[in-house]
Parts: structure tokens; C-alpha cells; sequence
């Protein structure tokens, strides 16, 4: 049996051997208490609430055209520098590389830095439009990231295993195939949980990624070394997935946005796959989603991917981007409906107030109506079946590569990760049928039943809390149903930040009133009980909404994002002045 | 135990009761030869070659404007005359009724007539025109009838299984919601085979429903009461569903138009299910689809269907009629693959040659494009994959209720269904991934990739046999796998009508040359060879092609229909010319 703690020193070594000497931070850059990757997987209670995302413009290490080019731009604008050859992709990507490495240093979200290959390919793209002088595709010389999951031909996919490291890729991931074929160069991999089943992004081989807005609070996982590396501006936009919320938490624990589309809009085929072939197809589908720092910039992206997923992804579907139907609200407005809980864990007062202060902004918004959504009763039966979906297939294989080299558990799975019955195809069945029936009830909340029968969209957006509570401290996360539930519908789903969390929403003194309603109900007021939490821990963590719009309806979700995210910051504009 | 004998004779005297005595043929005005259901079952070999269709217009049970009814319009133009007020609902729905009543006396094609419920609604419907000067929804007044594997409230969905007769279903399925909130009338439900699993569509329950073109062949199956009674004009659209061929098949049995779309455009959900519930979402998912006597019924049909789906069925997702992509064809022409062959069984030479025959029509089509498409090898394993994925779940439960009234089975099923193993969700798993790897390859099919990695779709449809043998005899059906395989892809196909098998096909004295292939390949043979079969019964019988397209591009394959058939029908011409 290999010793896990040899092999991920050996990994952490390759790892830094990757980050040139020249980008590297003076160890009195670092805010102490920086612990080793090994301290950081179970030691959390030491950190101290450390912002850091100004130390890559303070570190001196970026250049002022660095800076430039990794804290001025969008997706578009930054694509128009580059094609008009106003920027060249080698600057920029090698701007994006050295700031990422920055940013590795700060937080540990990397895995696999690709900034060899990056700058290479940035020159081959640069040569492609001197010569041509048209881009190589549409987002040429786009410095993205990407989980690490997703397969890179000749690259670890370790995903939180160390019994993976050191077996490098022997094809690339669909999307990977698609990001070249589009332009985008991929200039890092990204940290994740093990087993990429947690929603802290922590593992044996990487050591713990930290939220660099606070490291005494979650990044959130699984795709949270990509929210670390996005929040500071290490890479333009960041390629995750999302079982269970995946690509939604992590940029809601950094306050920027994320888009988890419905199956079939993003090619996720290629991952790494751990465990019995195949078997996601039958129970619960991931899928591959996106995070930026606006709305715009995963717009710029989605409008390439749709369009091609069905060339690139077999299990991608033809798709447009760019036509909403007629909306639903009187005089063609969009109609918002507010989802305020789920029926099974009461959010948190500053939860609740978050999103009422979103419905009021939407109410003032022109061109939107708000209506109140009552809680489907199907709703609360979401995060069971999801959680019996995800679990049909036991863990056999995941705890064999997790005992193969005798790692132990993350703490956050100490005692949810066990071995679990095999279901049979009968049992697997019977789920499936349940889910079908709280669709059906689920459909129910989106349309209206007319004269003779006839049905109709009734509304065209949801707006939901991303969580219960406010961003945790590390390993206490607790309302996946919140997100996960989306996944069973396959209902596309965003995250858009609102505000910080201030000294108003700590309420201190006073304890949530409702009755508890079961066991995740419990636990998450252990997040709010002053016995259990010291509140003032969430002051200044970001606080989101969740935008959620009917299955496949993604460029709908996309644009409903857009007016509520601009409602928002108008709102907050507001706000500021009185 | 119950005596399945006398459960079918207490059913079938119940349908018979549901026949008024004046829409009653004469004994002498029924060709002879006509056996019980009973012995229709097994004893096939004395059916006589005989041509039913004339006798609905010959007998005297239809008046001149009944003829006139249902003859003379097309769905489009049949719901001009309703909705303009020049004929009633009721008149059209009660010579369809009469009409469907004449079929089912000719070839057993009915399982529940609902006479009396359709000319209800029929009246309704008109006082509603009457009262409000507007059609009740867009097909209004429609006469249509759907497979019995659809449930009507009140009314038995036995599907063939003699246990499930007098067990009448509490509820819609979602289609027959969809289809009352439309206007249209439901006037019957139609016969399918015991299990539904067979291509000829007779059972225990109801006997044999007999083709209208000719006694001596099969009407096919599983959808094969719809095909021969759209055959006789009994009904404008007919409903079915399609997991191996079952909207394909019959309207090639009869020589009319068969369309399987892909999952999600058309509600499937509320079938009859025996078996495991749920087990169909993760093994092979049956879609419902549509039978009708043009290209365009299908199609006006459709275009309501489509874009409501999503707000009937939680299995549909939202969709457009009547946008199509850039075409593929040099000028933005259609481009056709032919795909000759599936690389397990070698056509028949006149299905090699009806194929070859429209391809060269489709050549000298203005506006099309004609490429041969090499047979990918992916393509010989859809069969078996289809098959393994159907047999996942054993058939325990389906043998169960067979046994349960002690109903023998029917011959094609003899050696054919039996209580297999149930697979485990690890295996299940696999053949899942399995065909992953398949549909990547057969995407290289579809697709071209350019310079860059860049991907674009290089043709629009291709034109492939719907079976390696003309419309075979009773019970004596062999080649599924090309139909299954675009099951097993999702890839919407469709079936269009060519020409009749004539004198010139038969090549008498001639046998296949190509070596054989493997069992399948054999089984084939005995539909040509002279040694095991008459090749005179299939003189005039009909022969067809079918049309596909790439997953979800059903418009594309509506439209790639009606190119072809538009160039077959001018062909013909052309060639009658001659």
C-alpha cells in the first residue's frame, strides 16, 4: 500500500515547481498563518478572517500593464483588444498565468497549472492572426480555468484523489475540445473536494483551497478553487460542474455568479470518472456549468457554447442563444416569481431579508412584475430523492481508490461518506417514477391552466436563496437542497450576489422563532443559534439570490440574470445615495 | 385463476356491443376467410391475399357526404371546412366514427371504440363555435385515435394483456390532455401485440389485427391498430409509441407516413406501465410519435404539439415548428446521406433498389444535395445495445401478469420472451456508457471538422431502409435494428411510402450473393430465399424509406420528409410519364 502523504508531497513539489521563480511572493507578503496543504485539510479553526484579495495589485509582482489586463476588461472587451491587436494573447495570458499563480499562493486553488502550454498556444494563436489576420474562433486568446475534473490529454484529473495523482489524461474532455476549437486558452486546473462529493474544496493531495474574502469562511465546493481563482482575477472565466450545487455554492461563498445550465447545453463528457461507468446517466446527471464576475461575461461565453454543444457533446442537444419567447408578465414584462424557502430548512433572518429586498428592487423595476410563488409541497421531497439518486450505486468504488492509498476522510465527510447499499435496477426504477412525479407536481408552479385546458407559461423566473444560511465557516455547510433540487429538475439555475451581510443582519440575541421541522432543519440553525455560531463571523461575507427559470429554458435563465443583477446594483446604487 | 377465455370473450362481446347495428357490414359483404379472434392468433396460414380498402366506400354503410368526409381532406383542410362552420363537428366525427367502425369489422384494428364519448364532445365543441364564433383550440373537431397503451379515464389500456381487461384507467395520459385541450376528439383506442413488445399486433385480448392491403402479410406492429385504420381512412391521425419501430413499421406495413420524433417533443408519460415503474427512463425511453396519410397531416399535427409539449408533460421540453438551421448543401441546399445498410443485415435487393431510386430522385431535385454515407461501424452494435438496454429489467413482471390468466404466448414471442436475468445497476451502468461511446461515433456522421478543431453539421438527414425486407407475413418480422438503432440515438426518423413492390423485384430464381453475415443476417435470407418463402406475396405490397436526422432536429426531419416525398410523388410522375 502507497503512503498517501508521500505521494501528495510529491505532488505539492510538482505543483510548485510549476510556478516560476519570478512569480513567486515574498513569504512577508503572505498573511501568517498560511497553514501547510496537510494542517489545512483538518487544522481550520486556526485561520484568522484574512482578505487578500487586494495583494495582487499591492504584491508589486504584476506590472501596471498586468494589472491593466487582468482588472479592466470583460470577456468582450477584453476579446476586442486582442483581436484588434491592441493586446497581444501572450501578454494577456501570461498576465492571467503570473496573477494566478499569485493567487495559488494565496489560497491553493490550483492543481494543475497549464502556463507553459498557455503561453505556447498564445503565441500560436497571436501567429494565426498575424498571418490571417482574422481569430482563430470567437474566443481567441480567452484565458479560462477549469475544474479538475475535466480530462487534459497528458495532465492529472486527479479530482481530490491521491491515489490519481501521477496518471495523467490520455484524451481531453469534450469541453476542453470545444474551448480549443473556440479560441480559449485554459490556463489552469483547479481544486476541488475528495471524492468532489463536498462542498468545501479540501482534499489529501491539495491541501484546502481558502476563501480569499475570508479565511475563516468556506470557498464552498466542489468547484470552489475556481470561485478562489475567479475572485482574484486569475483567470477570466472558470468551467466547473454541478450535481448538487456545485458550480452555484463556490460563487456564492466569493460573491460573484454562477450558471449551472440544464443538461445537455455544456458537453460534460470526458470527466474523470470514478466509480461504476455510466451510472450518472441512470440516477442523478452532472452537469458542466460556468463562473464569472458578471452576468455579461458568462453571456460571452454561453453564446459560443450553446450553438456548438451538439457537435462537441453527445449528451449535448441543438441549441440557440439569443431568443426569449414572449414573457409572461401583463404588457409582455417579465414575471418573477419569489420562492422563499423550500419547505424543509428555514432560511436565516438576513437569508430571508436578502431576498425580500431583491422582490421590492424587482417591484420598482420597469418592465418586471413580482408574484409570490406559494412552496410547491414537492419541493420538500427534493433533497431525499436526490440524495437516494446519488447514492444507488453505494460508494464501493469510491472508498476502494479512498483506501488504496489509506487516505483518511475530509472532516465534512467523516461520517456521510460510508459504503452504502447497492440498489437494484427495480429500486432505481421506483425513484425515477418519484421524480417524474414531482416534476409534474414542480410543473405545476410554472404554468396556468386556462379556459378548455389549455396551458400556459405563467411565470417566467424564479428568485430562491442560494442556501439557508449565510456563507459557513469551513466544514459546516448544510442546505444542498437548496441548490441540488434544481439538478433532480434540471431546471437551469444562477447565482447573482446582492450585498454583504452587515452589522443589521446579525440580529444578536435573538434566535430564529419558527418551529424546527426536521433534521436538516436542526443543523441548520445550528449556523444561527448563538450557543453554536458566533454571528459575527458572516460580517461583510457576500450574500446572493438564486435566479432559477423551467428546464432548458437557459438563455431565458441568462437573461432573467441580467435584469435582476442590473435591478441590483441600480438598487444598491440607490440605496448608497440616500 | 381466471380463464383468459373467457375474459377475451366477455371483452370482445363488449366491443362488439359498442358497434351500433345499423354500422354493421353484412356477413356476405365481409371477404371470407375472416377467422375468430381467437383463432387468429395462431392459425395465419389460411388468410387469403385480400384487398379490404375499397370496402368502406363500396358497402352503402357511408353516405355520399360520409364519403365525401372522409375522403376528400387533409387535416388542414378538413379543420377549414369545421371551423369555418360548413361542417360540424358532430357530422365528422360520426362519419369517422362509422368509418373506424367498417375497419375494425375488416381487421380487428380497435380496442375501445368511444363512439359515443367522441360525438358528445363532438356536440360540445359545435355549441361552442356556435356561441362564440371561435374554434375551441387549433384542431378543433380532428378526428383521431390513439394506441391502446394510452390511457383514457373509464376506459381499459390492457395493451395486450388479457389480465388487464375490465381494469379501467383513473386518469389521462398527458398526450390525450393535450390532445382534448386542442379540440381534438378521440374517437378510438387501437390494437397493439401482447407485452407490446412484437411487430405484429396480435394478442390473447383481441385477436389479430389483419393489414387492409393484404391478409397474407402483417400490419406490423406494436402501433399496427392505428396503421390499418388510418389505411382505411377510419381516423385523420393516429397515436403511438416507438421503443424498437412501433410508429415505423405499421405505416410501412400499410404504405403510409409513420413519424417517431425525439424524447421530449411529444407527452409520453401516463402510459399503461407493467413492469418495474420508472425503470424505462433509465434503460431505453419509448417515445410517442405519429401515423397519418401525408406528410402534411403530420406535420399540422405537429406544429400544435411541439411548442405546448413542455406544459403538458414533465418528460417534454420546450420547442419551436418551423425554424430550420442553415441547410448543409452547397448554396444552402439540403443535403441527404444515403445510408445503405447497417452493417448487420443485407437488405433485400429491392429494398437496396427502392433506396438507390429515391436517391437518384432526390439527385435531380432542385435545392438537394445527395451524398453516400459510409455505414459507420458504430452503427452494427445498436441492435444488440437496444436489445441488452431492453432486457435490463428481466421480464418478470410482464411473464407474471401473462401467468396470471394463464394466456399463452403469441407465436412471435415464443422462444423470444422469457424471464431473464435482472441486471445490476454496475451492469446497467456500463451498457449506458457503452452507448455514450456509440453515439460519439455516429455523431462523426452527422459532423466535419474543419481547420481549427472547428466543428459544423455536414449533412442534413440521411435516407436509410425502414427494414432489410419488404413488408413480410405474419409472424414472421426480422429486422428491428433499423428502426431500434435511432431509438437507441434519439435521432428523430420518420417513414415515407415509395412505390409498390412490383413484378421486376421479384427476380425469381435469384438469391442474395453477399456472404451472411451472422444469425440475424440468416434470418433475413428466409424472407428471400425461394427454399423458405413465396416471394409472390410481396407483389404489391408497399415499400418505403426512412428518414432521419440528428437528435432533436425534428422540424429538420419534417421538412427532409417532405422534400423526399414531394420529389417521390414527382418521380413517380415522371416516371408514369414514361
Amino acid at each position: 500500500m502507497s503512503d498517501y502523504k508521500s505521494i501528495a508531497a510529491r505532488k505539492q513539489q510538482h505543483l510548485e515547481s510549476l510556478i516560476p521563480t519570478e512569480w513567486r511572493l515574498d513569504s512577508s507578503q503572505i498573511p501568517p498563518g498560511m497553514l501547510s496543504p496537510a494542517d489545512s485539510v483538518t487544522n481550520v479553526s486556526s485561520y484568522e478572517s484574512v482578505n487578500v484579495t487586494d495583494i495582487p495589485r499591492t504584491c508589486g509582482l504584476l506590472s501596471p500593464n498586468e494589472l491593466r489586463i487582468t482588472e479592466e476588461y470583460d470577456v468582450r472587451s477584453l476579446l476586442t483588444e486582442i483581436h484588434s491587436k491592441r493586446l497581444t494573447s501572450e501578454e494577456v495570458v501570461r498576465a492571467f498565468c503570473k496573477r494566478a499563480a499569485i493567487a495559488q499562493q494565496l489560497t491553493r486553488c490550483l492543481t494543475e497549472p497549464l502556463f507553459t502550454q498557455a503561453i505556447a498556444q498564445a503565441r500560436t494563436l497571436d501567429a494565426h492572426l498575424q498571418r490571417t489576420n482574422k481569430p482563430f474562433g470567437p474566443l481567441h486568446g480567452l484565458p479560462v480555468s477549469i475544474k479538475d475534473t475535466f480530462q487534459v490529454t497528458s495532465t492529472d484529473a486527479s479530482s481530490g484523489y491521491v491515489a490519481l495523482a501521477f496518471h495523467p489524461s490520455s484524451k481531453n474532455s469534450d469541453l476542453v475540445t470545444l474551448l480549443h476549437s473556440l479560441g480559449a486558452i485554459i490556463i489552469a486546473k483547479t481544486n476541488v473536494p475528495q471524492t468532489v462529493g463536498a462542498l468545501d474544496s479540501v482534499n489529501n493531495l491539495f491541501g484546502r483551497t481558502l476563501n480569499p474574502l475570508n479565511r475563516r469562511l468556506t470557498v464552498g465546493g466542489s468547484t470552489g478553487g475556481e470561485a478562489a481563482l475567479l475572485a482574484l482575477r486569475g483567470s477570466m472565466v472558470g468551467f466547473g460542474t454541478d450535481i448538487g450545487g456545485s458550480v452555484r455554492i463556490p460563487p456564492m461563498c466569493v460573491g460573484i455568479y454562477g450558471f449551472k445550465p440544464s443538461v445537455g447545453r455544456v458537453p460534460y463528457g470526458g470527466q474523470q470518472e470514478v466509480g461504476n461507468v455510466g451510472v450518472g446517466r441512470v440516477s442523478l446527471q452532472a452537469v458542466a456549468g460556468l463562473i464569472a464576475r458578471s452576468v455579461q461575461d458568462l453571456g460571452a461565453v454561453m453564446r459560443e457554447i450553446v450553438p456548438r454543444a451538439e457537435l462537441f457533446g453527445e449528451d449535448c442537444i441543438p441549441g440557440t442563444w439569443g431568443e426569449v419567447g414572449n414573457l409572461t408578465g401583463k404588457g409582455g414584462r417579465l414575471r418573477v416569481g419569489v420562492l422563499r424557502k423550500d419547505g424543509l430548512v428555514e432560511p436565516h433572518p438576513p437569508i430571508a431579508r436578502v431576498l425580500d429586498e431583491v422582490a421590492q428592487i424587482l417591484r420598482r423595476t420597469p418592465g418586471v412584475e413580482v408574484v409570490e410563488v406559494p412552496v410547491p409541497k414537492a419541493l420538500a421531497k427534493c433533497q431525499w430523492l436526490a440524495n437516494k439518486l446519488l447514492g444507488v450505486d453505494g460508494a464501493g468504488a469510491i472508498m476502494d481508490l479512498i483506501e488504496k492509498v489509506n487516505e483518511p476522510l475530509i472532516p465534512w465527510l467523516k461520517g456521510r461518506m460510508r459504503r452504502g447499499k447497492v440498489s437494484t435496477i427495480a429500486d432505481l426504477g421506483k425513484l425515477q417514477a418519484q421524480r417524474a412525479e414531482i416534476e409534474r407536481e414542480m410543473l405545476r408552479m410554472w404554468t396556468l391552466e386556462g379556459e378548455g385546458g389549455d396551458r400556459s407559461l405563467h411565470i417566467d423566473a424564479i428568485i430562491h436563496p442560494v442556501a439557508p444560511h449565510p456563507v459557513p465557516e469551513p466544514d459546516r455547510y448544510n442546505g444542498v437542497g437548496y441548490t441540488s433540487s434544481w439538478v433532480l429538475m434540471d431546471y437551469p439555475a444562477g447565482v447573482v450576489p446582492v450585498r454583504k451581510f452587515g452589522e443589521d443582519d446579525l440580529e444578536l440575541g435573538k434566535e430564529m422563532s419558527a418551529p424546527v421541522k426536521g433534521s436538516w432543519d436542526k443543523a441548520n440553525r445550528a449556523l444561527w443559534n448563538e450557543s453554536t455560531v458566533d454571528r459575527r463571523v458572516y460580517l461583510d461575507s457576500p450574500l446572493s439570490v438564486q435566479v432559477i427559470t423551467p428546464k432548458l429554458h437557459d438563455y431565458e435563465l441568462y437573461r432573467a440574470m441580467q435584469i435582476s443583477d442590473g435591478a441590483i446594483r441600480a438598487g444598491s446604487k440607490e440605496t448608497a445615495k440616500l
